[in-house]
């Protein structure tokens, strides 16, 4: 075995896990978005933890206040694509040597401006030194077991719906690392998706209680990503018809000579749930969704065939499983 | 505010803490060695989260599955202090680039190991990269209200007690530090205590179910330090009038005349349980403790005077708040 070979953060994961004595009859399998204990009469606790690290996940001019907000809500974000509410949070923060009670301060607010904003409470966690930035958060919640929305129950014939539309964060990323004041002000609206991102709380709580949801994912990881992991867990494949692109992503694309589909679908950091749904039940899930302000689209179905495809324009192709991943960079 | 102000430890938590809305009636008050949600009928959720980070944890000989273990025992052992029994594990780890399949092997091998000889399973968790090595656990337990061991429970009189002996970590990791390979052979026992630590699960579960104990905390910050925090939280003051040192601490002290009482009170990573009792629970607690094989301590008693005292040979001096803090060194 030689040093320095950079293993891909799916597969380090993978080799953690072969390591792993399996907790007998654990309710969610590994790899879904967050883990549970059964605590009997079809009751889970729900837990989840993930963490911010400076260097990889925290753009330049992202203050340290919207960097520590963030780390809450990209862990409420799996929260909400299992339908699961958030009642306690935890954090395990490391700071590099130097910051100013101000910048600790800000820290305090942005994690508290995070869960206050999902109706939650920072109810304990500790703090070290560490060479980076480090804002680990913990999620505690209870669920029913029949409410919870994982990422294996897709069918073939299934809708895909997502909650809103893309390429928002990837073009705010890419302006974001040229360090222009004049850019950034111009697509404020593509900066802001990154630095003040918003998980989908309510649309999936209120989606989970419809009992039409097959499978939810967060597209955290990309949309591309996010579909080829909901189709590896429930073992189908998607026809995506349709690719909701936001409006301003577009407008950048076209300025930038990008590729509009590249941004929408291998952009990562976007926090839109995608679920499928009982062929059945989209008119249901759509007035669910509404309910909580959310305009649910529809953007193509499950097949049994088991790949990924986009058909658009008459043209059809796989949509391959890129998205961000760490130590590929 | 200047730059490069050093903050201790204490007081970026406090500044964090400012703020943090509070969440109403919250079972377990901030600062405590873990969190807690009410789920009603006198039940708690019990939470706690702690990383350890490569650069300050981990001494330069220990390798990647013990510093995983590691990880593991240093939350369990929280969990001990409280007397609550851990359920479950989440890890979250920041992983620096060109570490081997070799070397995340042994990470997922320290977890697991960790998680196994105290009864626990790793349900879940991510990971990501980061500059250094970062192990972020996350442990939840259910228990009841009554039988949870807080830190803010000692009234004068009670009697002071602790499961072990002290000094070996604080030795241990002087031995580490100076790279001699002969040295480490010559005390395998005291860098033993510093590279395969233990908690003190079950002395925890049993002392918790005798009703007795009014206070408990872990000396993972040093005797010393976890003295003055029981006694802060609980408004009382201790005179301590033995010093319980192992015999290899002592021998290894006269050898490289260092001050022993020195070596047991301010050394930290040390994680034997400091409990204080209810003055005619003393028996109770001693037969308790060693039905799970512990030889309990009593090493002396909380006063209603507001200092913390060391008496032995005739002299009285007071101990002071030191011990391992982070930012500090």
């Amino acid at each position: 075995m030689k040093r320095n070979v950079i293993m891909s953060e799916r597969r380090i994961i993978k080799t953690i896990q072969e390591q792993l004595d399996e907790m007998p009859n654990m309710p969610i399998p590994f790899g879904d978005d967050v883990s549970a204990y059964s605590l009997g009469n079809d009751q889970l606790a729900v837990l989840k933890t993930d963490m911010l690290v400076g260097r990889t996940d925290v753009p330049r001019t992202m203050t340290l206040r919207q960097a520590a907000r963030k780390a809450v809500v990209m862990n409420i974000s799996d929260f909400a694509a299992k339908g699961v509410k958030p009642l306690a949070l935890l954090t395990s923060i490391g700071l590099p040597r130097g910051l100013t009670e101000r910048d600790v301060e800000q820290i305090g607010r942005g994690l508290n401006a995070g869960a206050r904003q999902y109706g939650t409470f920072i109810i304990g966690g500790d703090t070290g030194e560490a060479s980076d930035l480090i804002i680990s958060v913990s999620v505690f919640g209870i669920t029913d077991k029949t409410s919870i929305m994982l990422r294996d129950g897709a069918r073939p014939g299934d809708i895909v719906v997502v909650t809103g539309s893309f390429g928002k964060t990837a073009a705010g990323l890419r302006i974001l690392s040229r360090d222009q004041q004049k850019l950034e002000s111009t697509w404020k609206n593509l900066t802001k998706s990154v630095l003040m991102p918003y998980a989908r709380l309510r649309e999936g709580l209120t989606l989970s209680r419809t009992g039409v949801v097959t499978a939810s994912i967060d597209s955290s990881d990309g949309l591309a990503w996010s579909l080829h992991e909901i189709a590896r867990a429930s073992r189908v494949g998607f026809l995506i018809d349709k690719l909701p692109v936001a409006e301003e992503a577009r407008a950048f694309a076209e300025e930038n000579k990008l590729e509009l589909a590249e941004l929408a679908l291998d952009g990562g950091e976007e926090y839109e749930l995608i679920l499928t749904i009982k062929p059945r039940g989209w008119q249901e899930a759509r007035r669910a969704a509404a309910r909580v302000g959310c305009n649910l689209v529809r953007i193509g179905k499950a097949t049994a065939e088991k790949h990924v495809l986009l058909s658009v324009e008459g043209r059809t192709n796989r949509i391959k499983a890129r998205g961000y991943e760490h130590f590929k960079s």
